[in-house]
């Protein structure tokens, strides 16, 4: 079969198809065929060599995908031939609290990612997609979906009515967004682009604020939000956005900080924030358990994830670019044609 | 003022119209003009002498109401003169875990209740009525939508997605499966009742199940739910019920014990409850912060609660006669004309 | 090797000694010379046909032991040659909450319990043993005293200076008692055998209640435990049991409900447990992840659990008679020489 | 009656000796005759005009005090004439999560505080000392232990044998010292100073590592934390200390914030903090519930707060110096003679 990898090295200039032998399920496995994968900031850190984790080569890149199965083991009880499934990506962490010992295998690096031909995993390693998705829309939910369903109802409870804040327009803030709104929470979106208004409302956002760079939009927030602040807010950004997600926040509220779109430090104001008595929550990824809550929660509605665009697999040059640029709207998605 | 009252002793014979001093609002008071109150099984049982709590005469009865505030301390901040606001039910109780400090005034006993012209109450003790809601409407929900949301958002977490169980339509079933709706949760209603159904599939049912008295409804149930079972159960009845509801649920399921319809104990089956590792709670009301909750998701939703018939407040017997029967569907209301 | 074996039917007269090939340790995996075993009343349960789940032969019983490593697969990182260490009870248990995915597999039946020479586990189900014990005690650790910590500590929060209540002085009340005092908690030990006051007391218990069948033992504990109740209760009794382990606790009280030695199901009085916000827990069992805490503090604070008496484990139905015959005090073990 | 006040201004110069009306007690009230008082961080970041609520004059300042109860109203039942009781840092904060509600009125700013020789509160607003404590010692309590048990056994869960992390001997890490002790966990004590190093190891640390100043104390911490790390630690620095008590923690291991001894603003490496799923909690202060099972654990146990000196109330400014210079072990007290 034909596969993308980091031969040599870890870079940009090292990715190439690569022929590998097709693997054979065993009695617990399913054969997917890959139809498409999507892109995340890690993958590009991955690639300059910004990742936290130790990345070796060679690697078959990328974690986020969705395929067919084409064969499954005999032993396979959860998925049948002709399903379209995504690989989870830590395969280990089936349900409860992360720990080091599921956090180990991460799909795209340090272990295998989704982009080849065909992916075979063990079946507790998979996921059904929701079946009103493309293969294109379900190859966006493994990463930043599940991480926004982990973050909002299972480590914290974002309960009806309460009022959610989010960052921006990437994977993690978009489908939180729909997430929250799948909940009856109200959803507060701030971007900093005006053109990124009209999809936030589509998506759901009960009120969008334009981030001027005044660091003023958390006094926006704390009006809309009956004068009290969020009751949750979803930080993407670090640095010195932190402290302005907890001033958007009331009393008791939650931060989930799940990203490092502008810097891999963060700082807060300890009195702002002891007034407040915040919790952070510093995380990433979500469990299985999530993964199949939010593709229930997904079907149920009938909700379809914020797409940017679909390249082709074979110019993933150009949408590790795309991605790189910014301003894209939800998930930058390579279609296996 | 008029208000009415048991005079001597508690039983029905006793209540009777009475003529009290109006009340004098404090500089921290709000001073209500009732204008209905909804009936609760627990007032039948004081009538009766069955309840849980001395309850002492003199007493004005009921605990669910809404008037219209027509006077205001001069340091009142949380009301306004105009505003439509519902007593407490247990008026000491603002937030947090309930305690025995808080446990002890209820409105309608031990405490008076609200069945009078004008209550003058601490403006803590109150919360302003969603204000979509007509009187009537507001005047159900202190006692039972109340319980049902800290059952299902505050002391559990419905999340979106999952699935309740509900018994029958009372009070707390109708507005549990409301706002379990509210939350993107789906709700299967078991009723006695084939008349009840579309009024239940109204209400947003996803499912109804007839319960015809062969205890097999739990099996159809869990068929319904994904084969494993609901997420939560909410069980009004007791008996041998609390056996049935905990079958309903899957593995790491919750019921709420929240009512006594049938018999003040109720028994359970410890292997089938090891089996899923079920969590009961036995709990009754909800705090302040629940309230106000409650009655922002209904504001934002426009919820209505679920009215079985509305009596004048003179005809206060036959709806108490009314609501013994059983039968209805969701509350029996009190109107003060 | 040698083992003792239901062979043909699962049923005390079946149980015989068999010849079984010697087990091979893969790269992952541990080889045990087992030591010692202990018995729990699921080994009664299963011998009589009366367990809750089904078990067929041929099956190697019992569940509980503790063996010595005596070779270790390539792979091995988390025990050495000559470590002393105990099986997990539900070997794919490692952490997070019970599911019935991790709860199917289960020592001494369905799957292929202690009672042999010779055990290979995957490195991930087992847990080495405090440095302080004899095999004969360790092997006392993996069912009762898990369920134990997993109660206290995992599903629900002993703190320090708070009150538990035990019943009984069978393997998880005389751990429970150890772990609660481990953790600065105050125990009340109910007996109905004053010779085993003294005992009790050695194991820490703060106070001991002779329960003389009146039913009047949870009126006392609630007057030792500061007028109010205690915090925590465990109740292995089942039955009528429940009702008055409830009335033994205070307001916001856990009740622990693991063990049926009187009946297997249970009953409450609902209005009581209304009044006091009870949560009742149904549970058994334990993760690695708390065995692990358990033998953490065990080894920190030099605890040694209570052995009524020890068995050469060729007199296996002595050890299960005396088992049946009740009156013990803690564990019944079968040391295998 | 005498008292000390701010009169015109909040500064050290303005505190004075006044004479205000002696208080009467209502039926709800207590008199208390205070013997002792303790300083906190607030207290001088409050007379430098440093602290993060507004506060005016005329003010009786210090948050911290103890008294004997020589006059109760008639309606008393929690206290009797001559006990020794601790006025609550947040009268209002009952039980439950902080509120703005509870958290307005604070004692020694906004709100008068204790430093004065009678004080008249709601018996709710009281916490009767532990009885094996001099007033000076109970005097201790109400901020900074109270803190320290609500963080680690409150919002947080502490469990035996586990391990915390405490920075300095100030207040609250003194007494979150001993409460994880009394609980059963293990201590890693990071101090600047080796001359404290004794006085930690009598109080119980485990582990005393000395902080010089390199930022390589989280490696030693982790390394005597079974090589993962302490499950809690508990920050009272701020600055780029949070980074290292995340550091020090493991896998989903939590921090407490709740001091700003170096600075208001607090920095993280979210890398390292996604890396273990850290939880931060930023909070300061408990409720009454807390502190009274701080009391009872503390009677328990006989356990004596850490003091480093005591002043005669006369010389509050040599006291307020004291802390201002630092190194002190333990609380700064003054005694009312």
């Amino acid at each position: 079969m034909k596969a993308f990898a980091y031969r040599d090295r870890i870079a940009f200039d090292s990715l190439v198809e690569v022929k590998l032998p097709d693997p054979v399920p065993g009695p617990h496995d399913v054969l997917l065929r890959m139809r498409a994968a999507a892109l995340n900031y890690r993958d590009l850190a991955i690639a300059k060599g910004d990742y936290h984790v130790a990345v070796n080569p060679p690697l078959v890149p990328l974690s986020d995908g969705a395929g067919e199965v084409i064969q499954i083991g005999t032993q396979v009880t959860r998925l049948r031939v002709g399903d379209v499934a995504c690989p989870t990506y830590l395969p280990d962490w089936i349900e409860g609290p992360i720990t080091p010992r599921v956090a180990r295998r991460r799909l795209g690096g340090p272990s295998d990612g989704v982009f080849a031909e065909l992916i075979c995993l063990h079946e507790d390693e998979v996921v059904k997609a929701p079946s009103h998705l493309e293969a294109v829309e379900a190859a966006t939910l493994p990463v930043t979906a599940v991480t926004a369903w982990h973050c909002l109802y299972q480590l914290g409870t974002l309960r009806p009515g309460e009022t959610l804040v989010v960052l921006g327009s990437g994977g993690v803030s978009t489908s939180a967004l729909q997430l929250a709104r799948a909940g009856g929470a109200k959803v507060i979106a701030v971007t900093r682009r005006e053109e990124h208004r009209a999809r936030l409302q589509q998506l759901g956002a009960t009120d969008v604020l334009l981030d001027d760079g005044s660091g003023d939009w958390p006094r926006r927030a704390v009006a809309i939000a009956e004068g009290r602040g969020a009751h949750v807010a979803m930080d993407v950004v670090g640095g010195s956005s932190l402290a302005r997600s907890i001033t958007a926040t009331r009393h008791g509220g939650e931060v989930h900080l799940v990203g490092y779109a502008a810097d891999t430090s963060a700082t807060l104001d300890i009195f702002d924030a002891i007034r407040r008595s915040t919790v952070i929550r510093v995380a990433s990824a979500g469990n299985r358990h999530s993964f199949e809550a939010l593709a229930r929660v997904f079907e149920q509605q009938e909700i379809r994830p914020a797409i940017d665009r679909i390249f082709p697999a074979a110019r993933f040059r150009d949408a590790f670019d795309h991605l790189a640029k910014g301003g894209h709207f939800g998930k930058v998605v390579l279609s296996f044609g």
